[in-house]
């Protein structure tokens, strides 16, 4: 398990999905403003997604209103494309593991899919967690705690939905066990 | 399980410990005011708190910090007082289980040991979390998921020290899955 | 979970496979004769296998010497066939779960696989063990306890090489949790 | 876990028990010649076998018919005399988690209760598994699998009432996973 840690606050990059399931329309990250979002990044051949990764984010998502927490599943897949790539593939996964949240397909492109690059994940399960105002605020690979999962989404929940106040510039690195990376802009 | 639900926050009452292990000094919820208070009720020879109340404890006081949430385990012997009521009994049990977070024996008196029947618990385990205000937020008997505990903590941590607003009379029951009850301190 | 009850011993039927993988040369029932051979049969796609048949047959594998003990996983595809019906797809599923014990593609043939029809399979996970006869003497469906699985494997290794004596025919049902299915060869 | 090893057959030591609980009459070895006879040697204040050890001879004595196989609970109570000790506390733990099978307080008298001396028992919880000719046929401390001591019992239950052949000479040590220990009797 690894977090990330940060000393500012940024915005969570845009989802770069080719095909959505489980929802009518696409999903927006600016269109869920006002709203925290958990992003559950898995591969439907990952042992560690299937056990850990996807099982939290159903309790997630049977415990918060969807109202206030916005879960939603990303296929990032990095690896045996051709066992695990196809809707098709997803779309059974999906049905006997009975989830319900919306997932999306990474879109393809380059060595690793276009949104697990501009999010730096290194593997799946990654569990990405997104403020009110849009900005990531929580990322971890591996198997991370319910605990520590349900304390950060209900400090995000406290807070209003106007900007965070910006941490102090000598605050650095992990507070209360939740960090964020320094982060640059993949160029 | 069963949460409580209430239309208004309350004073929590305070402990009546007859003795206290793991700490040089009793304590007393008012010193505590500033930081969340987590207490779990439980007994030594109860199954459901040796297997879930006090692990789920033992996390906790691990994920934070103990100068933002203090944890404390609260001995409720309200049967079996002849296997599990003495002092020795419980350090052995604390000994062998790695308890390292205060523990208090609730004082008998009467049908049921004191501080239980102040917080109209109605069995073991119980876990009760306080606020920085030292208000009874919440009260849940039996298997609290983790998810939940999380985000009762992170949110009470994400208020200020200052007394929390009111809540609408208006607004009844349960929200977010976490309630608080309607009592009336018991004449 | 189900378990077959019978009064006599017949024998196993063969082996359908279409392919196998982490084998040299496909296995054939008559050529195990003096072993004990437990067949799990599964479904990548399938929950109950991931979480409980296959993590099973990994113990099994793990604890009796393959000399003893020939532990074999039988894919048997009866649905999602677009999704987990290739060869790529199941070798980068046991590639993912580190499956080491050989694995036979169930042959497709009808409505069901012709293997799974032969053995009467009602669905996945069907844990079945043959004796060192080449005699069906246990099948379950589900969630089969490994105390019941150890204690089947321990008896059938007791066993001499040669028939074992013939059931009692007042000896109806099951008896000690383990039962075989009264059943006629499919005509 | 830590398993004996041994190249012969030895009887089992006679069981000193100052008290019983959950039966009429004191167990006797001898009287339980023709069953399989398991032992689950344990504290009640020791994690593991409130954990593991206890629920394992739960299930054993529920998927085995009590004609065949005897499951025996002795508390070898070696530390926290004052808190675990009494036939009450004893009473009071098997009560809460529901232990139905006989339990025997184990005579104290040393540094280590007799009959845990006796054994050569290293701690709690520890394993014991007696032939149908009252032979110790396995020892285990710790964590024994499930599958291991199903496979155990069912190898012992088709053995015959008869003494069992002397195992070769030759043969030293573990075979498959089972041991029992070269032993002298303590003097």
């Amino acid at each position: 398990m690894e977090f990330r840690s940060s000393m500012e606050s940024y915005p969570a990059p845009p989802l770069s999905v080719s095909e959505w399931l489980n929802t009518d329309k696409p999903l927006i990250l600016e269109e869920l403003l006002g709203r925290v979002v958990v992003i559950e990044a898995f591969q439907m051949l990952c042992p560690g997604c299937v056990s850990h990764g996807l099982p939290q984010a159903q309790r997630i998502a049977r415990l918060f209103s969807r109202d206030q927490v916005t879960v939603i599943g990303l296929h990032t897949v990095f690896e045996h494309h051709e066992a695990q790539g196809s809707r098709a593939a997803l779309k059974a996964f999906a049905h006997e593991y009975n989830i319900r949240f919306p997932l999306g397909i990474d879109k393809q492109g380059g060595y690793l899919p276009v949104t697990m690059s501009a999010y730096d994940m290194q593997g799946t399960p990654t569990l990405v967690i997104i403020d009110k105002q849009g900005n990531l605020r929580f990322q971890g690979i591996g198997q991370v705690e319910d605990l520590m999962v349900g304390k950060v989404i209900g400090g995000l929940l406290a807070e209003s939905a106007k900007p965070a106040p910006k941490p102090d510039s000598d605050k650095v690195g992990c507070s209360d066990g939740v960090c964020l990376a320094a982060r640059h802009p993949s160029t």
